[in-house]
């Protein structure tokens, strides 16, 4: 058992008082009771986090991880290792699914290389960790000791570099990570690996087969085939520098009570390993949606989770997040800017 | 059997060219084969309505038919009649929830009263057909067929005057009128009433048992409960102004090639009644959301939809419409904007 911080996030009378603000002004309102749903549900939820009665989801950002894994050479995914680099740039000229979704919804996108080789593109920040050593967790603990307190580190600044933003969406880009993912998935719900191994971007066949035994390999290499452990040492283990650099960035983002939106399978991974070790986390993130990869489902059901969308995405890149923001926005203005009853001179019920 | 036009919407050669474009350049976008999942499938239904490789979801425009019931006073809402007139005031004055989703997402909306009682509310237009008379559904016709005929065409006139819109978000007001849409789709379907007739703003008890007898009488007074009846005898018979408007807004939204977001219940029963028509109108329609009403799923399942969000909605308004808008700005943002892989220059596949 490694000696991390266990993050302390519990919750606070101000939050108890805001939220029970924010459902007597949800009565007034001029639409019959719980008649928005979930909507008003995500507004509670906002409104808890930040102790207010009407919550906001703007200023609001988005923050990318990038990096390779030494595990790709096994042949695990459908696309060779160099893409990650090639992606890194996409972003950064503005070309990925996620830099137009961003840019479609006015936001910022940041885009930080926590370990990818060659030279960092333009206008990506590339962090210490990204030069500190890794291994491949089919062998060796994916991150020595001091690259994983790294990762969590370029997490975590990468959200105190924010500034005052109230909602962030998180992804990663990483070719290989949705193996690392279903690995660390397998290893805190104790869980076999064939349950949450999946086609990640389009494996089948051969490296779909690669795939299961690399995950089946690293479980039995950290015990984790005799039931769960950790959450800090199965992101070591068999995470990688962009999930724990989620899982930092999540923490950070918790403690600053900024909410997250947390993306797909990977997000998911690296939310689950917060929430091992630090629960409390669990109440600034927004599951955006449910993604197409089996093993989504059942980290979701762990973390009580139900997501907003259900568009069987399996892109990454927050591309989920950031499909969920829209809602959080509308989710605001209802709370905000809606009539009262009184206000508007609507009779209230029969 | 009336005889009122069957319109046509068939297919066209175009519309299967932009389709075969559309889905050759999702092919080239840097992002694995279907990994935006049903973000693509919005995108490519976009393309072979507007018959363009690169669809836009704007211009976009909401609007909003309103009426009062005579069946109302058989004590079938939650609500009194009242509130039909104060909310149509609510949205000229901004308060209202679809009024605060639009200024979010900045579109402009409309509120079309077809037959409120009192005075109108500014900035509300009235069309011919508030005038009209109407019937008590249980006991005569909900509209002769003059009233009939003048709510489709304040629909398709609502929907001529907006100009060049892309698409419009389309949806109601009318204390009573999930009594009127139940009783819709229940004589479509040719189903029993107690599969259609739900808690609508939140009715039960005596008020539920009241809304089941009216929609029971009804059917049988038309002859529905002895199987499914026409699409426009079923409307007229059994719908009201408001639901006949959005039939003939649907309608002339799709012969006009601007996509329809389907809201919930209420708008559902109206799309129901025009593809049983007018097959062909179902091209434009995207349906937006699956409210918490019971008999709702039951109509979109007749109608092969499967709605983009589930959020528990059940408001009517065009909210789940609205709600559902970011997702076409996003599904088109993608198409219009992605980079491909040639273009960035990333590796595709191993």
């Amino acid at each position: 058992m490694i000696d991390l911080p266990r993050w302390n996030l519990d919750d606070h009378p101000d939050a108890d008082a805001a939220a029970t603000a924010y459902w007597a002004r949800q009565a007034q309102l001029t639409k019959p009771p719980r008649s928005l749903g979930r909507l008003e549900d995500l507004g509670a939820q906002l409104a808890r986090l930040q102790r207010a009665e009407r919550p906001v989801a703007r200023p609001a950002a988005c923050v990318l991880f990038a990096s390779d894994h030494p595990v790709a050479a096994r042949g695990v995914s459908a696309y060779p290792i160099e893409v990650t680099r090639a992606m890194v740039a996409n972003f950064a000229s503005g070309g990925a699914a996620s830099t137009v979704m961003c840019r479609a919804l006015g936001i910022e996108q940041r885009v930080i290389d926590v370990g990818v080789r060659g030279a960092p593109s333009s206008g990506v920040h590339r962090a210490a960790v990204a030069e500190l050593p890794v291994g491949d967790l089919v062998v060796a603990d994916a991150m020595p000791r001091a690259t994983y307190v790294a990762a969590l580190a370029a997490g975590a600044e990468a959200i105190a570099a924010l500034g005052d933003v109230k909602l962030v969406a998180l992804g990663e880009m990483g070719i290989g990570n949705s193996t690392c993912a279903a690995a660390v998935g397998a290893a805190i719900l104790g869980r076999p690996a064939r349950e949450l191994v999946g086609p990640g971007t389009g494996v089948a066949g051969a490296a779909l087969a690669a795939k299961l035994a690399a995950v089946e390999a690293a479980l039995v290499r950290i015990g984790a085939d005799a039931g769960p452990i950790d959450g800090h040492v199965a992101m070591q283990a068999v995470g990688g520098r962009e999930l724990a650099a989620l899982m930092g960035a999540m923490a950070a983002a918790a403690e600053r009570r900024i909410a997250v939106l947390v993306d797909g399978f990977i997000a998911t991974a690296a939310a689950l390993a917060l929430c091992a070790v630090a629960p409390g986390a669990r109440k600034a993130m927004i599951f955006a949606h449910r993604s197409r990869e089996p093993g989504h489902a059942r980290m979701l059901a762990h973390l009580d989770a139900r997501p907003l969308l259900e568009l069987e995405l399996a892109l990454g890149e927050a591309t989920g997040a950031l499909a969920a923001l829209p809602l959080c926005d509308l989710a605001c203005a209802i709370t905000a800017e809606m009539a009262t009853f009184a206000g508007a001179g609507v009779p209230d019920r029969a």
